[in-house]
């Protein structure tokens, strides 16, 4: 039985907090944070980022009017408060399952979210939007961008913030410095936040003005922006301007997070200030849950785990773990090889690498982008570069893999963690762009391996056979049950089950697993199958079609867009050579894949045996 | 006949420069500007950018000993005065021509080229790889990267300059700040810069300082850094720090980039300070040649022009520009219409709506992801935003595309200029993937008119019949010669020809006018041929492909990437409903397409009325 929360369970909007005094808000701070924890310890999700904003998000909801003033969630994985304070209290406890509600932002749930989002940096770029449009239509109320420091490492939000300064529109982006993004945070904005941070002497200074002026009743803008003149003539003396300043920004801060009257004074500072405001803020990743708050990283998106140690079920060994250990043991051998990450160090298996092979590791922060161009570059120094990233989060190098990558002859070698169905982050997250867009780009060659002993194949030809770009590209999670009777070639292709078969299987990855296993039941009911599994999926080794161009049946099995996939590319090439049998593509068609297990979307998708034993059951 | 020159023709390499003394510098740096003219004047290309970095080029081979110290040039498109210093004199005329030299850097042409780019904002994260590759191989050889501001409007340069700053690597960043990128340059960080360069005073102070202390012979990498600390602690007095500062840089300037000693002695102090630095130049584009620098934005890009006069033959209308007044002509009408730019406001044929309608026009920077991120916003402000794009540089966005479009259920919709062969440009340029990788994106709908009327019609389906993001693709140049007895249907699909021919092309876009003079060629000749000429691309309309399913010959002409494209889609869809004939594409194959005039490309890639009637022709 939970606990019945006083405040927090009578919670239905946030006019509810609005009617809140400072001592009410504090307490419902303390019931927020006991069921962020109970949640997040059952259905994982992201619990260090939304213990840091709880006041936070308090403050702005007390300050703004949602949803008429917009509050924009940047990644929106810490929007877990705001989630309970607008309406969702009730069904918090589904978040992250299949049917329940989303770990992201999401504006089918409520008018509250604005956008659907789970990528860093897009914020401020479309809150700007949406302030340019109220400008337009002379609507004078507020945008907010809320944003932490660790998506301040990518250049979209240069590029939102060199937009939108000056602008004259009622933006308002508050950036949430709790010193970490995923990975500790890197590069020279961190250094330069942290400069900003230690400057107390101008925060208190800034607070006292403020409390001076700011509080005359009817303080009017054009009073207001007096202010705001004074307290920058005053700042210059005490320390050099900001670089959101630079930015065409007005800047206000750094103010402790955690105190909700402070943050709710600095935003109704900025309110009246107007124009485009950054206010500062100092949060504290995983605040008020020892555990969290000592690692930060590791409580960052978490699975479920035990409340009173702190201790989660460690899993399997899983291929973004053996892909790290692999890098090891290549790096020691070739001096050359060099990793690079995207603030992804932990998630993609890197924790052992970047010790042990520190001046070959570089983080380059969220900045994806950078991280391919980069590569290109230290490829051109002779280096040989791996860049390890999520499927969902390398569709940001799309133009970097064909103008800095395939295009500079030299060698570059992506691997794609996370490729296929991610499970519970849904539809932002699942990897199954990655083969339909890496298809299209000249020179580039992918793998796609069903084992941990696949894939290390596949990194050694990426790294001393093949040319140009190699992708390797794994699942989230562990290598899958196969069949005993299963003898990996090693080789483009393999062929598995009864070579005469009239119907053949044509797939790659994870789902060979579930193929192999349909093979064998289909066998048993006296139904001969056999199995075409790609192991490299571009180039198409032309050996591979004339293996079944004889067949009658031949169904495609692809775990990622139908559209310009593997599957479509097999029946060109099929027609091409004269096959005159029938075909057939089970892939993701033109939707989004909800959040929900892994195992669960196989089956939702017709991707698992069972669903394969059905469907070729009917084949002729 | 040609002027012969009494340097330029001598210089062999950069050492040959360095030979050279101040005089002899100048008279070079005016006779590579009578050099460039005339050959641009003759080829088309990139004018006022290239006569803005003359003696700066001049200046940067005079200090580092290119290949050993690597240049790498942004976007590559201003880097003829390097081209002719660097051995390429003799082939200059070819410049963009078939087989001649490129536009841009490119490393097969010369040792000096590092890379091969034509984007712009790439380079310091190529040269920072290369100059982190050097450290870790004691290499302390220097990397410099020369870019212009207009890059920095682009995240690009952010995430590099972010991920550099304090890398302790020997990386020099060379700010070529001609106030101007392609369009007037726009955001913050211009305004940031203007400030910057109008501190007379620093300038001078610096300069006086530097003469006084550089100078002293056998200085020292440690007095150097003296040096600079006085610098700075001076510089502190008289102006706020920069933001290259902020971000961990040293910086250095502004200097008159057309003074040829006082850049070589800000690049040799560069050098002797060591760690990543900024030296910031200012130039004035097109420098030298009157016309082009009272209209450096018509003399970025240029076709072939008169001299004397500076007047470029007038074209016919192209895509682009009647795309233009279309918008304008729907914006007077619907208020909600906003159009977007990513720096390109004259290249997509903008001028107009840009003065018509200034309120509803954005110029965002050369900031494409953002452009589409921040469209999502203004989408969710009740805006119809429009972003106007060329194909090639779309490829940037195929996240936003995703993730702020696609996904959040409301409308966007995208102006694909210059979609298909683009010709001078080169491999960089080419618009071969747009319809590729938009064909992955669930709930994307894909436009490819023939006509400038087809195109209308697309826009209004877009605007007020599709939903959720729409592109609508043209290609460079103007409409292409139809038959006369052709009769549009404007619906999504088009049959042209012998409705009971046995043999059938599919096509979309330019294509089909190449194919219906082929049909009418090969009827001539007895061939009975029948034309699908698909309108909407994304979905492809089954009713298309019920339209064809009993030919006993289908050929598939494409003007972009086979691999993932809509050939493989349709011979998928085919073969899904029994198709029992042949299949054929033709498309580009795994390539990057070189540089040569559009209908040379048509013909080279067998597109072209003569190869399809010749294909055709042996067809049964």
């Amino acid at each position: 039985m939970e606990n019945d929360f006083k405040y927090l369970s009578s919670i239905k909007s946030p006019d509810d907090v609005k009617k809140l005094d400072e001592n009410e808000l504090n307490e419902l701070a303390a019931e927020i944070r006991q069921k962020l924890i109970q949640t997040v310890s059952k259905n994982g999700g992201h619990l260090a980022s939304n213990l840091g904003v709880v006041e936070l998000t308090l403050a702005i909801h007390k300050v703004f009017d949602s949803p008429k003033d917009k509050i924009v969630w940047d990644v929106g994985h810490q929007a877990y408060t705001h989630k309970l304070i607008t309406g969702r209290y009730d069904v918090f406890d589904t978040i992250r399952q299949k049917d329940g509600i989303s770990g992201f932002c999401h504006p089918n749930e409520s008018e509250h979210d604005v956008f659907y989002s789970g990528h860093s940096g897009t914020s401020v770029s479309s809150a700007f939007g949406i302030a340019q449009a109220k400008k337009i239509n002379n609507d004078d109320s507020f945008t907010v961008a809320v944003i932490g420091d660790g998506s301040f490492t990518g250049g979209l939000v240069y590029e939102a913030l060199n937009n939108a300064g000056r602008s004259k529109t009622n933006l308002i982006v508050i950036l949430n410095d709790n010193e970490m993004s995923i990975s500790p945070n890197v590069g020279s904005f961190a250094k330069h936040l942290a400069k900003i941070r230690s400057k107390k002497r101008y925060v208190s200074m800034k607070a006292s003005l403020e409390n001076i002026l700011c509080k005359i009743p009817f303080v009017g803008t054009k009073i207001a922006d007096g202010v705001y003149k004074i307290k920058t003539s005053v700042k210059n003396f005490l320390y050099e301007s900001t670089i959101f300043e630079k930015l065409g920004f007005r800047y206000m801060g750094p103010v402790d997070g955690h105190d909700i009257s402070l943050v709710t004074e600095a935003l109704n500072t900025a309110k009246e200030i107007g124009g485009p405001v950054v206010l500062h803020v100092n949060t504290v990743k995983g605040k008020g849950y020892d555990f969290a708050e000592k690692d930060p990283s590791s409580f960052h998106g978490i699975s479920n785990f035990d409340i009173n140690t702190g201790e989660w079920v460690s899993g399997n060994t899983t291929f973004g773990n053996e892909f790290g250990k692999l890098m090891c043991t290549m790096a020691e051998k070739d001096k050359r090889i060099s990793v690079i990450t995207a603030a992804m160090s932990l998630g993609t298996g890197l924790s052992e690498f970047s010790e042990k092979h520190a001046d070959r590791f570089f983080d380059v922060g969220i900045a994806e982008e950078h991280a391919v161009t980069f590569a290109s570059g230290l490829s051109k120094g002779g280096m040989l570069p791996v860049f390890a990233v999520y499927s969902t989060f390398l569709q940001r190098c799309y133009d970097e893999i064909i103008h800095d990558g395939a295009l500079q002859d030299q060698k570059m070698v992506l691997a794609i963690d996370r490729a296929g169905f991610v499970g519970d982050d849904g539809e932002t997250h699942n990897g199954l762009y990655d083969v339909a867009f890496l298809q299209s780009i000249p020179k580039v060659t992918v793998y796609s391996p069903t084992t941990y002993d696949e894939m290390k194949v596949a990194f050694g030809n990426a790294f001393y056979k093949d040319t140009d770009v190699v992708a390797v590209r794994y699942p989230r999670g562990s290598e899958p049950e196969l069949p005993e009777d299963y003898e990996p070639s090693f080789g483009t292709y393999d062929l598995y089950g009864h070579m005469w078969a009239d119907t053949v299987i044509v797939t790659y990855g994870r789902l060979f697993s579930e193929a192999a296993k349909a093979a064998n039941i289909l066998l048993k009911k006296g139904k001969k199958v056999k199995i075409l599994k790609l192991n490299r999926i571009k180039p198409i080794d032309m050996d591979a079609v004339d293996a079944v161009i004889d067949s009658k049946h031949i169904i495609f099995y692809e775990e990622g867009v139908r559209s310009g996939g593997i599957g479509e590319k097999f029946a060109a090439l099929l027609l091409q050579k004269g096959y005159k049998g029938t075909y057939d593509i089970t892939a993701i068609d033109d939707c989004f894949v909800k959040q929900a297990k892994i195992p669960d979307l196989l089956k939702e998708y017709k991707f698992d045996c069972d669903s394969i034993v059905e469907k070729l059951s009917g084949e002729n």
